[in-house]
């Protein structure tokens, strides 16, 4: 630990009480990681603060330090976005975990960040109402993460993402400022810019929640082809025949096979493709809509349909969806998920490259995916014992991010950029792109403290930013940029 | 004109051609105001670009000139956010009509920011689609418009404001660089953040909008109660019982008197407010709904329901509603339209408090409002050829957005700040919160060249803004403030 480390830790230790510091680091190592496992970096110092007061003092601290720090929830995000600075603080939001209102008139709930995403459905439920962000670590991931990552979930065709979930945030901003950002009021939507920021501008405090109703009626049904084809084929007649299903889901052979061999859950043998769809709703319009999807799914070519006939039937077509990647680790000593998007009208093509990719690499490939919305989670499977076959795994699954890229899609659906893809964002976006997301960053956080290193590919001090602008800045060509 | 403003004028006309350029004072009277008419301003100039290029290169001649400019699409906004600068150039999207590409596949359309609105429906209606946002105007506003203003209409308690139908834009920025921004990509959304900064962060030269398939089936009720209250126990009741209307707007007896007196509607007599509930969706669900919105509306004692047999019905119960606003013109010389939120459980004590400060001060107020997600519209009425009631009737006007704060809601719901209500932000937000939004506007901005004095309340220069948080920024403290 540096000097300067040693007297912030020894500030928030009075700050904060000693029991909220931690630099011990044994203890430390638990905090090494997010969901991304293969980037580490233990950070110098872990604070628990109580609440958003004292997120507000450890970040001016961290300020006047000069220390930069990164907040985390529940560490389970998927692109690196939590991961830790070694020369910095670590600001885990774990016990910030209180309900601290439920509003069922206006339909809303505020938050602290803490709390568990499942556990926000847990306390309106008796109210007929719940948070409909449900990515598949609903039961451990943070509201708080759930907001800096913007997450999805297999429902997000339907019900949108957590941006659409969020009406306004309490934010400690990057200088510790408190301030209240809303997407309903007048003036500029930072919330919009906030939410989904990977908490590169800033630290939420509390979150005041959408409460959604929970519908009359839930169908659930599993149609399996003997080819993606197929399957592709039901998704875009559904689509275009105007339903909005809740979810529909598609698994590959290979992602069948391992969730077979891991949870038997007994899906129609033989099966190329599955395709799970929901629909939810009022029980009228569900019924009419379940009789519409069914027929298109046999028009397309699905030589089996189930359809659940109560709860239990309906976890157990889920319970092979929901194990598929930590099944695929049954087939395979190590792999990795890719999160890419591509328009719906692309899949066959798409997933026909894939095939390709596969077979010229010798790498399997296993194809999990979000089908409504083009969301493809690709598994590259490699056994990390073999010489070189994690870099041509990689190879692979980059090689995808460009498949997606070169039919107009996007390089992260539902995980975020993180550390993890900072390099391929000079792939989607310009120059001036960049700098365009850059000087909002800077607009937020000029001295660059707050979770430095995440999403932009050359991380630059803001000063250098208005730089690339100089020639188009009168006060800078009037010698007034010490203005700026 | 200033010397600047000539030699500026001189390098467009050679630019855009001579036609393209407007200076004519008579000529320039057309575009002094938007639909604010009691804020004027004739533009220095008047610029009529034929693409997004031509937009950029008018904006790099103004930053490179030093002056300020105004993006402008129909005109219709009510809050001023198209004023001109007298000093500056006014850019009319008039001639940008371009719809460039129809994918129904992908359910998106790319225009030009000068279609009109109903022009995109017009467009996708053959293939079953609409563009949902329907702001009363949609007859002449433009799509750019739309997107400065995120504007609303009666159906966006179902299917929101243009933030949520817009995917994308290509953007020129206040520098006069192109970029594109998205809601769905990687990075920040700023996409979002830009949709609703009313023409303050650049101009949009393309947009792609999301297509909304046409609905199966709508109904359309009116329901006739004794009293405001009876018909916001209605709204309540509808909304609690988990119905999404694609419409419930309400008017008082002064509104429908109103417009009896305008359009001859038609509606209940002695109807002291009438509710209009628009079901839209699948025939089966809408039957459904249909039955549990009447039962609703009679428990709360409307006296009197009629439903809409076909259109012609449908067209007259909404008659009276769409043409409230101008039939209040001939009830009264003059009036102010305003535009507040507040939730819908306060419906009943705020209507209750705007009939006190009606009868307080003798002016008249007609409500008219978007019940479903408690827009109000109160028209403040007053003679223009008496001294002092213009004074009275603004008095009334900014008691009753004080009101809206006071009971958690807001200064807009649809037609924006603008000029009109900057005064109003500090009321609703902290300096700090402004100063957040004033960080993002001089990151885009930092020459405050584009669309100058809209929406704060104090302009400042750029220069000024980070000075407020001088003492947190460590580069500052240490001297090295030229590296903003």
């Amino acid at each position: 630990m540096t000097e300067k480390v040693t007297r912030l830790a020894e500030r928030l230790a009075v700050l904060l009480g000693p029991d909220a510091v931690i630099t011990d680091p044994v203890r430390l190592r638990t905090y090494e990681c997010d969901g991304l496992t293969n980037h580490r970096a233990r950070p110098a110092l872990v604070v628990l603060p109580d609440d958003g007061a004292q997120i507000a003092q450890i970040v001016r601290a961290c300020v006047a330090a000069g220390v930069p720090y990164v907040a985390r929830g529940s560490g389970t995000g998927l692109s690196g976005g939590a991961l830790p600075r070694t020369d910095g603080v670590l600001i885990v939001t774990s016990r910030l975990r209180r309900i601290l209102e439920i509003d069922i008139a206006n339909q809303r709930a505020v938050v602290e960040p803490g709390v568990i995403n499942l556990d926000v459905t847990r306390a309106v439920r008796p109210h007929g109402y719940y948070f409909a962000p449900d990515p598949s670590s609903q039961q451990i991931c943070s509201v708080g993460g759930n907001v800096a990552e913007n997450s999805g979930g297999a429902h997000c065709l339907k019900y949108g993402f957590t941006a659409h979930h969020v009406l306004s945030c309490e934010v400690v901003t990057p200088d510790g400022e408190v301030v209240e950002l809303s997407a309903d009021g007048p003036g500029y939507d930072l919330l919009g810019v906030f939410v989904g920021a990977e908490g590169t501008l800033g630290i939420a405090t509390k979150v005041t929640v959408r409460l959604t109703r929970v519908p009359q009626t839930v169908q659930t049904l599993l149609a399996a082809f003997g080819s993606i084809e197929g399957g592709g084929t039901a998704v875009s007649a559904i689509i275009a025949a105007g339903v909005v299903p809740a979810a529909i889901e598609m698994m590959d052979a290979l992602s069948i096979e391992a969730a077979e061999a891991s949870v038997a859950c007994g899906y129609p043998p033989g099966a190329g493709a599955v395709l799970i769809v929901e629909l939810d709703g009022p029980q009228a319009e569900v019924e009419h809509q379940f009789a519409q999807v069914k027929a298109l799914c046999e028009e397309a070519g699905a030589f089996e349909i189930r359809v659940a006939a109560d709860d239990a039937a309906r976890a157990l077509i889920w319970k092979g969806r929901k194990s598929a990647f930590a099944a695929v680790g049954r087939i395979s000593p190590a792999y990795l998920v890719q999160d890419g998007v591509i328009p719906r009208t692309s899949l066959p093509r798409v997933l026909a490259r894939i095939d390709e990719l596969s077979a010229e690499s010798g790498v399997r490939v296993a194809n999990v995916f979000h089908a409504g919305d083009g969301n493809l989670h690709p598994l590259v499977l490699f056994d990390d014992a073999e010489p070189g076959a994690a870099e041509r795994a990689e190879g692979v699954s980059g090689a995808i991010l460009d498949l997606c890229i070169e039919h107009g899609g996007s390089i992260t659906g539902e995980h975020g950029v993180g550390v993890d893809k900072a390099r391929y964002m000079p792939r989607m976006f310009t120059a001036a792109d960049l700098d365009t997301m850059q000087m909002v960053r800077c607009g937020f956080d000029p001295a660059g403290l707050c979770n430095p290193g995440k999403i932009f590919p050359t991380p630059r001090l803001c000063g250098e930013v208005p730089g690339v602008r100089k020639g188009v800045h009168p006060l800078v060509e009037q010698g007034k940029a010490d203005l700026f």
